[in-house]
Parts: structure tokens; sequence; C-alpha cells
């Protein structure tokens, strides 16, 4: 048998040259993107309003199942990708496991992230409309970095609205997005309607990702030749991030490796949805059975603890309707809880194939985040991000049910991350300030209170 | 002709199975160390004192062109090599220059640099030959967190001095070398003898890598099964960084690329003398007729303005004598120097082939290589350390060389690392309160003047 290398690298002629759209697979669709005025469906035009044309109708589009990357695209993406895929030989000894572990590592480039898949592609296509400023919010910070990088590359202006939280916790994230040339505007702010509505109520708040998109959204609509673009949770991003389930896939066809398990973090979805792509479209035609595993904090439980239910994508209730598993949009995460994956909904993707069964999903404590994320930075090299280690903590307790089974399961998961930025994080947990927060169901239905009736 | 992809890795079978050993193809050695004691050539058992063995007989071999790799350092070097070398297609359309540029990359590793080639090995030899702590020195603090990933996969504790400033600039390098599991102690220290000595006289010096040096050896040296690593300078450290010579080498000999000019940046020559071994080895047999450029700061300039002596590698004078370009082992860079590279003296490899005229040296001022670190990170994508960016100073000024007189030169240079831990020193770079300095020739002599009498 071939020797599995530590790192599989496609060619540049492996690359994928198509985006794979999960949804023209989907038997039964997401349900569609309501205006809350009209109560209807979202027309083009109505989305163009505030993304560029060209994303609006990937938005929209539930029925071809490939599209081409621009040459455009695809040169950005030589630039940083292909990204490794990895088998964990050091991690699975540590384990004691049976199991073999790979991951698909996507923080080789300088966001430190797989947010630059739809960076890359979101700016070209604004380019190309002759778009001149954008704005988006940022949570952690990858994706706020990642468009900063890839605005330096198109020259397109920027702002990005950062959760205050994270832009105190991170200084140096803010730094670099400012590097790239990019304004960054610690959310909620004064700046907006939105923002000065949220601190006259909460003057303490840090902020959350739903507020930032609420500033954004109200400047892209308010600025001409502007448009809004967003990091996570809408469709057209799922497509794009489809790059990593696509060369994960192709990585493990030329070795001739079936994977029975794949886990993601779920925030928004990205990448999750990104990963599993190509591998759930053979799931939905039958073709094979492999168990997905959606990893969320507990501080933030989308998926194991929300309602699937149409709801606002941000908190100023300014964006249309998707039907998600969501918190309600005016849930706040609780400050202690650290790095991403503090979204209150979920991608209307993701949502639909966890509310028919095709993909499973568990919560899981902060620190015993931590734990794996310390664990495989000494084992495997690479410090994770706390988002990224969600995931590997998931990979692990897959792996020990392996040890004490037997069984020689075959786990892939998506590493989307590095933790440069997250050090105070890791300061916390080490120094064992770090706590645990589950949110109670009293704490819970305050989110549901903010739910729209439909 | 083979359109060149923009990174080229090499297969793990392409990658080196023997480090290349550059002194034993250099027709003149450099001069030997020397026992500041016995004014003799240290020998093998000295030196075993403070180095283990294995490491001490690296030291001294001038005979060996290859040795070989141990299959544990192969398998290590296979967690996060082989690195890609980049051709650097958006630089050179951004800079209109019919030069071909391309750069090997060594920061896609979590210590962020090249550093971890030696710390792989370095430790390796300490765990098999029993010893169980390791002592060190840090500067802009890639050395410490490569040496405490090291430490952690082998299980062999660590304590690094951290140049004071350096810790202060980036406080979360500290925290990611002690998410490792090391220990970090700013230095000057009150815990040696020759750290409470240099405050005593100097309260409110920010330190320097020489001071550290001394601070780590005094410690080897007073502690039972203890020894000391140094993570440049030295002949074994050289050598160790060959790997990323000849995966170059490999890389370009497959596509049939043959470089002119070969750029490196010079703070104690680990990186530079790495990059060239095997290109230069090729020179002394007369085989090529490359331009190897060493490209140090204009804040401590040891090749461009210092002199070619006997001198001890610390601040202290506890190491051997090597002869070296050197600025005089009291020497200390101004605070304002940002990043690394502040290493008072250099390799004896790279001087002995700089006093042979085998090498050319350049000095630049941090603004400017400031303006070729944003410029860089804004048209390729990856934020590089201020270290590296001097080495990308002098490869775009080549290129605007070959754009002014249209020859077509290739240019290879060594991208050693990432910036992610200096976003302080880009920063002030942003804000415009970053400086150049310049030592004065009486600055200078005051260092010089600490060299030893031989």
């Amino acid at each position: 048998m071939t020797k599995i290398p530590y790192k599989i690298y496609l060619t540049e002629d492996e690359m994928p040259k198509k985006w794979l759209n999960l949804r023209a697979f989907m038997k039964n669709k997401p349900e569609p993107i309501i205006n809350p005025g009209t109560k209807q469906p979202c027309t083009l035009d109505e989305l163009s309003h505030i993304f560029c044309t060209e994303l609006a109708k990937q938005e929209l589009n539930v029925t071809d199942k490939y599209i081409e990357i621009p040459e455009e695209i695809q040169s950005f993406y030589k630039m940083y990708r292909p990204s490794p895929l990895v088998r964990a030989y050091n991690l699975e000894k540590a384990l004691g496991t049976p199991a073999e572990i790979y991951y698909k590592f996507e923080g080789t480039n300088t966001s430190g992230s797989h947010k630059l898949n739809s960076a890359a592609a979101q700016v070209y296509y604004a380019k190309e409309q002759g778009i001149t400023k954008l704005t988006t919010e940022t949570g952690a910070g990858q994706w706020g970095t990642a468009l900063s990088m890839a605005c330096a590359f198109y020259g397109v202006d920027l702002s990005v609205y950062m959760v205050k939280v994270s832009s105190q916790q991170k200084p140096y994230r803010k730094a670099v997005i400012e590097t790239y040339g990019a304004k960054v505007i610690p959310s909620p702010s004064d700046t907006t309607e939105v923002g000065r509505k949220i601190l006259a109520e909460n003057p303490e708040t840090g902020g959350s990702l739903g507020c930032a998109i609420s500033e954004a959204t109200e400047v892209a609509m308010k600025t001409e030749n502007c448009r809004y673009v967003l990091g996570s949770v809408l469709n057209h991003v799922l497509m794009h991030q489809s790059v990593i389930g696509l060369e994960s896939k192709t990585a493990l066809d030329k070795y001739g490796i079936k994977p029975d398990i794949i886990i993601g973090c779920a925030g928004g979805g990205s990448n999750l949805g990104g990963l599993i792509a190509p591998f759930m479209a053979e799931k939905i035609e039958e073709k094979n059975d492999i168990k997905f595993i959606a990893v969320e904090p507990a501080s933030c439980p989308s998926l194991t603890r929300g309602k699937y239910a149409y709801d606002f994508g941000d908190t100023g209730k300014q964006t249309p309707l998707m039907k998600m598993y969501t918190l309600g949009s005016g849930f706040m995460p609780s400050p202690n809880h650290a790095g991403g994956l503090r979204y209150h909904g979920m991608s209307t993707v993701i949502s639909k194939l966890y509310d028919e069964g095709y993909i499973d999903a568990v919560s899981v404590e902060q620190t015993k985040v931590f734990d794996a994320a310390v664990m495989f930075a000494k084992t495997e090299g690479t410090l994770p991000a706390p988002e990224s280690s969600h995931a590997i903590r998931a990979a692990v307790d897959e792996a020990l049910k392996c040890k004490k089974t037997g069984e020689k399961k075959t786990i892939l998961f998506g590493l989307t991350g590095t933790g440069y930025f997250d050090m105070s994080a890791y300061q916390s947990y080490l120094n064992g300030t770090m706590t645990d927060y589950i949110p109670t169901d009293e704490e819970l239905q305050k989110g549901f209170d903010t739910l729209p009736e439909m």
C-alpha cells in the first residue's frame, strides 16, 4: 500500500476550476430568502442593491451544480492555495487511536484562515462591476483581514466594522487590517444610526456579529458606489468555500482514502459548508454514508439549542429574512467566550441539511476546546485558532471512541486557521482564568423573543 | 516552455536526506574557534560541556560534505516541510520588471520562520543524549518559539532568555512560547550573575542578543544535565539550515531555472548560510557565477562596517572566540530598531566567504525596509517579518535595476518568516513614528573597544 505522506499538496492543474453549488444537489432546497416588507422571496433586483449583481445571482442560484471560477480568481487562489491536506500521524500516536486522522489546513495564508477563499471572489466581482468601496463586519478578525488583503490586491476601499470585544482582545488583528490599507471601526460605533441606538440601550456591550452587520449594511446602503460583503452564512459564501472540500476530495481520492466522519466547526457555516460540499453532494446521491458533524460553542449553540425559524441576519433587523437555526437576532454571546463562532444564526444550507438529518451537531465548552488546542499544538506543531479547535475537540473525541471500540475509522476535519491573534485567550486558558458558559433556557428565551412574527 | 507554477512544492521523496556542510567545500576554511583561556582551538571535549556531543562534533566537522539527517528529524521536517518556493508573479507585475523573482518561504510553520529547521535537530540530539533541560536566548522571538515547539514535541524542559525590548514589543510571542510549555525570562534578568552585572551597569538597557546568550550559557553551565542551544551563528546551525537551499535547488532544477542573484537577510547568518549552501558549493567549484547578497540593517551593520576579528559570541565574554565580522560584543543596537538582526557578529562561514569576495553585502534603513514589506504584503499577500523584509528590499532594488537596464535576471531571495508578532513595528511605520538610525563611527568605536586582545 502506498505510504500516505504527512501533507498532500495538489498541483495547480489539480486545483478546482469550478465551485460546487450544494443547493443544486439538495432534494429539498433551503427555504427562500424573504423580503421582510413584502413577505415575498427576495428578487435579484432587491438583492443587487446590497450585494454586487454577480454575487446576488449566485445567492439565488439553486439549479447550477457547478459554477466556473473566473481565471482571475483562480490566479488569486494560486497565490496561497492549494492548502495542505495533512495526515495527523503525531496526534494519532499521542492518542493511541486506531483511527486515521486527516485535516485540511486553511491557515497558511496571512489572513490565517479559510476566509480568503470568499474574499478573493467577492472583491473580484465588485471590482468588475465598478464598485469602489466595500463595507463589512468582522468578529474574530479573520474575515476582516482576508477582505483587506483582497481589497489591497484589487485596489478597492474597505471599511471594517469589528466586534468591539474582538478589537480589544486583538489589537494586532486591527493593525494587520490597517497594514493592508483598510479602515477599522469598533462596533457598535457612533458612525451609524443602528450603532448609536444599540449604544444608547446598552453602552457597555462588547458588540456582536449581528450588530456589526447592521452597521456595515447601513453604511453600504447610504454610500454611493458601495456594497456590503459578508464572510459567512450566505449561500454564495458557502459556494466559494467549496474549494476546501473539492481540494480535500481530490487529495483523498488520489490515495484512495474514504472518510467515515467529516467534522467542521460551525459559526455561520461557511467553513463547514465548504468542507463538506462534494462529500455531501455524494451522500445526497446515496454514493456514500459519511457521518458529518458540526461543532459549535456551548455558549452560542444555534444548531443544538436554537429554533428553525425565519430570522433576520443582523441585530438591527435590516437584512432579509432567512430560515435558519437561530438563537434570535437579539442574542448576545457572553463576553467570556473567546474567538469567533459567535453568530446567532446558521447558513440556510447547513440548517436545512441539519433539519433533514444529513448533519449531526455537537456543542463543546471552551476549556475543553483549549485542552484539545494545546494538545494539538504540542503534537502536530501548528497553533490552532480557537474556532478551529472546536473541530479538533470533536475529532479527538471521535478518535478516542475508536480507541475504545478498536474501530479504524477515517476522520477528516477542517483546521480553519491559526491562533496567532488569539494569544490573550490562550493566556487566560494557561493561567486558569478561562471559564465556561452555558446559557440557561431563560437566557436563550430572551433571544427567541426577538424572532420576527411570520 | 513549461509554465512555472506560483508555488513549487517538493514531494516527501524529493526532500533532502542529508545536510550540506559548506565548510567542507571551502578552499580556505573559516578560522577555528578559540578557547579564550588557552588561546588554542577548542577541542571536542571542551565544546561538549556546553553543547551536546553530536552537535559539538558537527560544529568542528570541516571535512564531510554531507551529513545524514536522522530518520526522526526527517519525520519532524515532514510535519511542516517542504516549504514552498514561490514565483512572485504579482510583485514582478507591480514593479514592471523584466526580472523573474522567486522566494523560498519558511514562514508557514507556527514558529513563523526557518528557525525550526535547526531547533528540530538540536532538541533531537539533546534528547538522544539524555539531556533533560535546555536553555537558549531569543531576540525577535522566532528561535524561542521554534525551540519551544521542538521541546514540547520531544519532551525536554526549556528556559528562554528573551531580549527585554523584544519581550515588551511582543507580549504574544511570549505567550506562544509559554503555550508550548517553555519558561520565558526577559533578559537581562536578576537570575544570573552576568544579568545582574549588566543591570547594575545599565539598568535601562533593552537588552541584546549577546547579553541573553551570556545568561543562557551561564545557566546551562551551572545546571545538571542541561545544555545550551543557539539558533544562529554556529556552524552546525548553518548546516541544519541547508535544507532551505537544498529544497530550493531541487525545486529550481526541476524547472530548469538558474538563479543569477541570491539574496538573504543576515543577522547571525543562519538563514543566509542555509539558503546559499548548495549554490555556493557549486560556485566554489566554479560551476556557477551567482551573485550572493547579504542584507543587514543599517543600525547593526556587522558585515558592511564591522571588523574581521576574533570576538566573543556574547556580551558577557563567556563563549569561545570566533573570527568573524563583528561590531564588538559590547555593541548594543539602538532600541528603535525593530525586529531581529540585532546580533553584533556574523557566522564564521559567512564572514570568511564575505572576506574572500564570494558574498556581497548591503545595509538598508528600516523605513525603506517597511516600504518594501507593505508593498510585498499588498501584492503577494503574505505579511513578512521585518527581518525577511530586508531581503525583500534588496530583491526589489535588484529588480528595479533590471527594469532600468532591461536585463531579465533571475532573483531568488529567502522569505524567512511572517510578521504576525511584529505589528507594533508595523504600527509605528504606518503612523509615521518609525525612525531610522545609522550609528556614527564614534558609536561603532565603542563597540570595537570591547574586542579582545589577541
